[in-house]
């Protein structure tokens, strides 16, 4: 096959065409650009009913290929996507994507622990990293993903969907505008109660409970709303006589201190019935979010009675969509494996408080 | 005067008529039972425009006296509610209400650090005592007010008005009625930006900031709704660099454990807008209310869809009419001393854990 990109990448040969606009031009380039074909390793849930479906709504990228160790997925993918069969792969042959010019970018959705040999042979294969949160299970396998995707002069993006959800972003604004003055106190929680038998309540595979899965939203929200970094922690935890809590926790709360004066106080929960929202105080008002980290339906509300309403988006292809601009444009991602290195080092930290009962600075 | 109370409970002489049926006979008793005459001790805000008008609304109690350290206050309460000279004291002749059969009980809204000496002038003039929230600023403190009042033979109640707030109720009734399964997770905060120069920034009269003046209430929430007591506590809190905040805390949040199993995260601040609201999360439902702790306008909402809907009462009156009952009735009141007690105790382990960085054990 041809090489699409050197092919369709051709906005110097279009700009060269005098009768053309230089707006048309632009115009042109953009939609001639080879779209970032995206293979997506693990095709569970999310890849199944979020991040496949996003992908025919992206402007910039496709699904490329798959990587799955399930031969019955791969057939069912294959005759609902129309993928070749030379763009299937299972994680034992992942290396061989280094030969195929169709993959330009690897979505990693497996569980947490397997995220760093899943981006390690992407990036030794050549290809651009897209890694889900939580990045992976310790601080060392972070900086192991970000080092390999950096050595191979990749880029490394991590699902922070809500940095590119509209209700998210105007919280974000308000906050940093200070409209309502310095932001004083957040409160966060987002939790579900989970089904028993899930790879998410086996520890060597997640990590952790369901701070690692969803009270990373949480994590987030309070770092993107202060813009700041959190510099101590406190929490605690409970794991219940559940049989399902064996493993991992089944609530955890934490606390967190903001250099700008900010308080934080969050929890999450695997026993609890579904429940997502965050609530800002500032000096003079503040606002929040309820349902605020799910797929669709967000909503929030100002202390002045405005609401914060925006259309939903797929967030899946908006984050997508972003990601390809940047490589495209070479500009640096919003959500680098840097982020999701701090959140999982902030994770760490609350376990760590929870454990020692005491206070960890950050 | 004669006394009025020998005169008009005469209950067994009404019930002595033969032709008057049971329930007719129990009316008139109620009817002419004694109102409880309730002197007001310190005529700040709360007491001129929360409890002097609830008092006018009660059904079995009435505003008999004040006492007052600022004779233009005097002046103006005497001319305003027709109390008697006779009934005027200031701080240093509450003593000698002794004599005065007029006033029945001491209702304490002084600052907090006060409350002790004010109930215990009250109850060696062997008046029942009626505490405002915080009972006191330390756990020795309260002690020294439950055992003062009880040597006196008096009741002593604590003003906590949401005891009988009809939203809050139907909360506990939910929460405890395990409609939603077990009580998982709390979150609760209330807090408001206070104007400098108060008694309440004052270290020496208040025992602490928002924690406890406002931030009580979440406490509270958090016991009422669980019907236990927490176990572990920890906390943080920050003081910024405003004037107001020289001798408390400026907002301060604290997490509890309860044996039962429920996680409760709080917070409260004296800089921040002004909210109070609490939401909990039971393993398949829950409800929050928003505004949980005012005076009126309070709200809820159930994860079904169902409002938490009752008419606003006057829980000022609601408050005290109770009292009235539980004495005219010999039956214990359901805010008794004691769980003023609680509160401080938990409160004073919350400053011990955001001093000292550790979990405290409760």
């Amino acid at each position: 096959m041809t090489s699409r990109r050197s092919f369709m990448s051709g906005s110097a040969a279009l700009a060269a065409l005098p009768f053309i606009s230089t707006r048309v031009t632009r115009a042109l380039a953009a939609a001639s650009r080879r779209k970032l074909g995206f293979a997506l390793c693990g095709l569970g849930s999310l890849s199944t009913r979020q991040i496949a479906p996003a992908l025919q709504k992206t402007a910039n990228c496709r699904l490329a290929g798959i990587i799955t160790g399930t031969p019955a997925k791969a057939a069912r993918w294959k005759a609902q996507y129309g993928i070749p069969d030379k763009n299937i792969y299972h994680y034992e042959n992942m290396h061989r994507m280094a030969d195929n010019p169709d993959i330009d970018a690897v979505y990693v959705v497996t569980p947490n622990a397997i995220h760093l040999d899943n981006a390690l042979a992407a990036a030794e294969a050549g290809k651009h990293v897209y890694c889900e949160k939580p990045m992976e299970i310790s601080v060392a396998r972070c900086r192991q993903m970000i080092d390999a995707v950096k050595a191979a002069g990749r880029v490394l993006g991590v699902g922070y969907r809500l940095h590119f959800e509209p209700h998210n972003l105007e919280c974000v604004r308000i906050a940093r505008s200070r409209d309502f003055g310095a932001l004083k106190l957040i409160d966060a929680h987002f939790g579900f109660s989970i089904q028993p038998g899930v790879w998410r309540l086996n520890r060597a595979l997640a990590g952790g409970g369901p701070l690692m899965d969803v009270g990373i939203y949480c994590v987030q929200a309070t770092r993107y709303l202060t813009g700041e970094e959190p510099v101590s922690v406190s929490a605690s935890l409970t794991r219940g006589d559940d049989n399902r809590f064996a493993e991992v926790e089944e609530s955890i709360m934490w606390q967190t201190k903001f250099p700008g004066g900010a308080l934080a106080h969050c929890s999450s929960s695997y026993s609890a019935a579904p429940a997502g929202y965050f609530r800002a105080l500032a000096e003079r008002g503040g606002f929040a979010m309820d349902p605020a980290f799910t797929y669709d339906g967000i909503r929030g509300t100002r202390s002045d009675g405005r609401p914060i309403d925006y259309p939903n988006i797929d967030q899946f292809a908006a984050e997508m969509d972003d990601f390809a601009d940047c490589i495209a444009n070479g500009m640096p991602t919003r959500v680098p494996g840097e982020e999701g290195l701090r959140d999982v080092q902030i994770m760490m930290a609350i376990y760590e408080a929870a454990r020692s009962g005491k206070s960890v600075d950050l």
